[in-house]
């Protein structure tokens, strides 16, 4: 059996998109056991696509499983006493708040730390000011748009990855266990808030993207689908496909001139230009130039011709994928080796059915922590509320009667 | 003074790129002590992209501020040594390496843990399989380049963005700090592996984007600036700019639909549509209608104009900037209150000039953890060996003589 390195830590979590439910499914994925605080009718999220034809959310029941989920009126003062009560309950390794509220004065940190001093509690929040924003709006701020895609093309490109909301959420559980290192140095709780366009704009800047444009070279203009700074690009099949090279070090570039044929080739460029395509400055400067010569090579051999004469070659690329050939892939790898599963793993749901999921991507002494179970909203409200409270099943009944609490 | 949630923590890195660097970046704004261990003559990145007229490279210094540097021989069999050494140096809070290696079996788990059994190890690779991979190849195989970017544009799509790589190293952060848990709980190391495919293929399929193409719609379109499943886009404006708009909540919608004087159009439209906007689902249906609608208003409006009408009227939006535009941005901000400094900062560097880099975006007790100094290459070799390894100015003296070190 895998080891579950967090095993006896609870989190606490009342959030709602990206952010928040992934950093929670990565801790309860390393052993933590994650307790989700839903509003009794679902936070924002609840019905968010992609969707099942019958309207459930994939995307709900994706990020939140392997958690328990409590449902409470949050609107009601019971309920709202009830959420902080569990948010406060006692425990060595409780006391962890993950959240992503707005405006509601009952989670607001004062008033928890008020009911339990060394709580540890994560905020995540659109901009430190306490204003909104979301992957898109922040990414058009942290200047990325305007360097993505095709120079030909007027205007910025948006990522369709919500790669901020992604990593805002591994921030927030290395926030969560920085907290919790402190907490067991000291005894003291941490109040720790990430605004999702700190994220970019910090992530952005440690990159030396920003100080970039402070040297002479200025802006930097869009680079399409090329790597900055060496030599990367697709290149199409001659079987409609595409595969995405790179040649980032000597060798690799030294490699695919190889593999192409383009051995003198290059080295008569290399002369006629007064250049060594060994440095990989030299391969950005003419990437135009290389990608132009080796495009035939590319162009005249389909995907499977290609594979074979790449394998073994010492070259560094990649077919590009679709998102259903992923899944197509996966599926097919569960069904021949089932033991054998790589972070990909097919998990049943009865509202979902057959669903794709990821193991946590960290490997533990050699082993993917592949435990895993679908999340049926509300299921845990009452052993929660016995667990962590010691309620009654009188008071249980009571609360269910009055509408506080959903199961 | 603020906070130094990590104090007293010491990680060794041995590692190049994004993802390993930025983890330790990010654990040595939280207080820990970062050892950076060196080739001699530096790794692979230290010349990156992007760099200074004289070459020297902004990416390598802004990624790895705040470290200590150490410069040694890791050909050589006393530097493999020395590196052995420092790495299972002892310390209850040391024994944490980071690291991104392929085959060099000094630096191997076993190794390194027949030395220190208690060892946190973490090891960024490209494929679980032991193989390459770098941003570019991962996103093509997790299949997110054939869904970005225009419709009407054949073929992938890179992101500009190193998405996986940051959160790969954001991933490593938290690797490291759940093995000190482990540690501090059980007393026992922890080997932990994370591969840049691994995560971008978990991420993906976490946000359920495989499992949707197992249900009958099947294969997510390229939706272009387009935020899937709600509302939202770019408009462009008079004056040659561009702003994202989001209406994801009913709310935001309203706001929109009112702000542009567009109350009657879109109750008109819902009626010869038979639908209702207020949904998400029917304004993602609709996008491009919806889109279409709107553009009239923007491109009658300049940027101001439109910051004008749009401030206190509840819709979620943000202007583009390039790069450049937030880096004026921030040496203003600057220059005006150093005091009131958001996440992006300013530090002066010998070798770089004037930096913008990021605090760190986990805001401790209400503050941002902004102390910060440049890494100058080997710089801290003499100092370090001697603190961890008690060498003598002797036989620091005789290693430098040897080329084994250099400082």
């Amino acid at each position: 059996m895998a080891l579950k390195p967090l095993a006896g830590i609870t989190v606490f979590e009342n959030d709602s998109f990206v952010a928040g439910p992934s950093s929670c499914l990565g801790l309860a994925q390393l052993g933590a056991e994650v307790i989700k605080i839903d509003p009794i009718k679902g936070g924002p999220d609840i019905d968010r696509w992609p969707i099942t034809p019958e309207g459930r959310s994939i995307y709900w029941g994706t990020l939140n499983r392997s958690k328990r989920s409590v449902a409470i009126d949050l609107r009601s003062e019971a309920g709202q006493e009830l959420a902080q009560a569990l948010i406060t309950s006692p425990g060595e390794d409780a006391g962890i708040f993950v959240e992503n509220n707005v405006g509601r004065p009952f989670l607001s940190d004062e008033v928890l730390r008020g009911k339990r001093a060394d709580l540890i509690h994560v905020k995540v929040q659109g901009s430190a000011d306490g204003g909104p924003g979301v992957d898109y709006t922040v990414n058009a701020e942290a200047g990325i748009p305007l360097i993505t895609g095709s120079a030909e093309v007027d205007g910025p490109a948006n990522h369709a990855l919500p790669a901020w909301d992604l990593l805002c959420g591994q921030a927030a559980a290395t926030a969560v266990l920085t907290g919790l290192l402190h907490r067991r140095s000291t005894g003291e709780g941490l109040y720790e808030e990430i605004a999702l366009k700190d994220i970019a704009l910090a992530a952005v800047a440690n990159l030396g993207w920003y100080t970039e444009t402070l040297q002479p070279a200025g802006e930097r203009a869009k680079h399409g689908n090329h790597i900055f700074g060496s030599f990367g690009s697709d290149f199409a099949t001659s079987d409609g496909r595409y595969v995405m090279i790179t040649a980032i070090t000597k060798r690799q570039w030294g490699n695919l001139v190889k593999v192409t044929g383009l051995t003198e080739v290059v080295a008569a460029l290399e002369t006629a230009l007064g250049t060594d395509f060994a440095l990989e400055t030299n391969r950005y400067t003419y990437r135009e130039t290389l990608e132009a010569l080796l495009k035939p090579w590319f162009a005249a051999r389909t995907a499977a011709q290609i594979t074979a004469d790449l394998e073994g070659s010492g070259v560094l690329w990649a077919p590009y994928a679709s998102l259903g050939e992923v899944a197509q892939e996966t599926l097919a790898a569960a069904q021949d080796d089932p033991a054998g599963a790589g972070v990909l793993r097919t998990l049943e749901s009865e509202a979902l059915g057959t669903m794709l999921v990821g193991a946590s991507p960290v490997r533990v002494n050699g082993e993917y922590l592949a435990e895993d179970s679908p999340t049926v909203f509300g299921s845990a409200t009452e052993a929660v509320l016995t667990e962590r409270l010691g309620l009654g099943s009188a008071e249980i009944g009571r609360l269910h009667d009055e509408g506080i609490i959903a199961s």
